[in-house]
């Protein structure tokens, strides 16, 4: 697949012969996305601050760090139990900056309306990230409104963006990750995924399963009072703990293991996965971080974790080794050995 | 229609007898607009950053004085004479910092794709969006890309948010206007508009009109350079040159009076303005700006803007004035005058 080596200037770098069109593989947070990304738009933008492909841009103005993130929210439905699409947004947002060690602060916010739009369904949205943004200590301070014909957006489409400060000392980087580092994941997996297509299948459970949907901010600076080397910082959300992984395996050239006996999943996500046929391994997630540690750092970053409210079920789930460099290999429960890769197709579209 | 002394905690604060939906005219740039952020959203998020109703906000992180704005770009069709969405998605966030005053410096890029867009088209727009920056003199820094199934948008919707920075001494801003400011145009006005409708509709006049789309930084450098008492500034796109006088005008408790004979419209312009049943005072710009100036440097800041490329025909169009306070007036070329006013409905939905 790789032909950037023969494509013309000007020419468009994805093979089109297979995609003449953009699908809906292309937005799940799998293969296509990355293609997509890696052969388009990548290349096309290429800057220093692009390069890392973090969750944000990271750069210094007079001598100040800060931290640069944006993230467009189509989940559908745009209520669902836990949160909406408000919520979603504010949080999101707040998360990709914190995963670049960043204190957010501002936030912006960009409205799509679809006409039809009950104003009721809007008023409630709005109050969600109000209430969202003060629960994570930032302000919304500028927007912007657009709408479009019925039948041409799907009720609400929110962009935020957000910049932060990054505290002096404080460098997580995706090229920071080294052999050895252990993998700390903040809790139970899958949980946003399932939360949604509960309500889109009509699915009843016997216990509601809620998205986990939180601002990681505060997680994040207890961490960083634990250690000042934490290498990686990552929110497993489109294409769930297994995209996260292999991202990051591939682009540090460097193996990943994980244990499945280790990995956090509830009973009931567990139980909803087999009815739907999803690994929760590539179920998104809106409230778990995965933190890459140096080992002998990772006890007492694992200690911090634990000791806060949205890190009371973190568990080590894994390492960086040398072998198998790019490649996310999953010991089993059974004793196996498995790769994790990326989706190939879309299996939860429009996730949030 | 104002209720916000009447209306329950809680409750929705917008009319919802008359408008239970979101309709079109809510995006028209116009009172709808206007209502939407000054009755819901502004009252909601209300922060002192976002009070002003600025382009973007303005804030300080460790003594820096930062600008940062969003837009989400909708209009269709996504290619049209002069542009396409991608260009007018990097411009508008340029223009909506350098309305700050600020030097645009970092722009995120939000993509929404719909299911089926010919992977042709998002290569031409993110070559467009690549070509805009570079000849803006900013770096698309951070993106996100999500997907939408088919007839859940239309091919492609972008948001762009931007980060600049201010200049020490530079103040522009609503609060600034006085009485007496005299009122600059930078060029003909309602260009984009037309250049849009006119593939919308399928019109083809005689000479094709081209949108004016543009990155109006370097004219807002050239006016701060020949003076430090600019006012405001401010870029008229959805809702045109009258919409944003009666925003000004309204939130400036002063009045506006302009003079029909001192605006410059092309006369394919007019021609097609006249064709279609449009005013061109309420057809979005995408390359012009309005600059509020004190009496005694006005001359200079003309001067300046004359000597622009972008600003080759400009104009003073018109002063703030103490009668008729929130309220804009205009001198017809017939001698009388007229109320210039908002759009109540929606005229040209999807422009931007």
């Amino acid at each position: 697949m790789n032909r950037s080596d023969k494509v013309l200037p000007g020419a468009c770098p994805l093979p089109v012969t297979n995609y003449e069109q953009v699908t809906l593989a292309h937005g799940s947070g799998g293969k296509l996305t990355h293609q997509l990304i890696q052969q388009m738009l990548l290349p096309q933008f290429r800057n220093e601050l692009l390069e890392p492909l973090h969750d944000g841009a990271v750069f210094s103005v007079n001598g100040t760090r800060l931290a640069f993130s944006t993230d467009s929210y189509v989940v559908h439905p745009i209520f669902f139990p836990g949160g909406d699409i408000g919520e979603l947004a504010v949080n999101g947002t707040v998360n990709d900056l914190a995963m670049c060690g960043a204190r957010p602060l501002y936030l912006s916010v960009g409205l799509i309306l679809e006409e039809g739009l009950p104003m009721e369904d809007l008023w409630r949205i709005v109050q969600s990230m109000q209430r969202a943004a003060s629960a994570a200590g930032v302000m919304l301070v500028t927007g912007d409104t657009k709408l479009v014909d019925r039948g041409k957006g799907d009720q609400v489409y929110i962009n935020t963006s957000g910049v932060g400060i990054l505290p002096d000392g404080v460098c997580i980087h995706p090229g920071n990750v080294r052999e050895g580092d252990k993998i700390i994941l903040s809790g139970e997996i899958a949980v946003h995924g399932i939360a949604v297509m509960s309500v889109r299948e009509g699915l009843a459970f016997e216990t509601e399963i809620a998205s986990d949907t939180a601002p990681l901010n505060g997680l994040v600076q207890s961490i960083l009072a634990a250690s000042n080397k934490v290498h990686l910082l990552r929110d497993p959300t489109r294409g769930g703990v297994a995209g996260a992984l292999a991202e990051i395996a591939e682009s540090a050239t460097l193996g990943i293991c994980i244990h499945e006996t280790s990995i956090p999943v509830s009973e009931p996500v567990k139980g909803a996965c087999e009815i739907l046929g999803l690994d929760p391994l590539h179920v998104a997630n809106e409230g778990k971080l995965l933190a890459f540690v140096p080992a002998d750092e990772a006890e007492q970053v694992l200690q911090a974790m634990l000791a806060h409210p949205l890190g009371a079920k973190s568990a080590i789930i894994g390492e960086v080794v040398a072998r198998h460099p790019g490649m996310v290999v999953m010991e089993t429960a059974v004793g196996g050995n498995r790769v994790v890769d990326m989706l190939s197709g879309e299996q939860l579209p429009r996730i949030c």
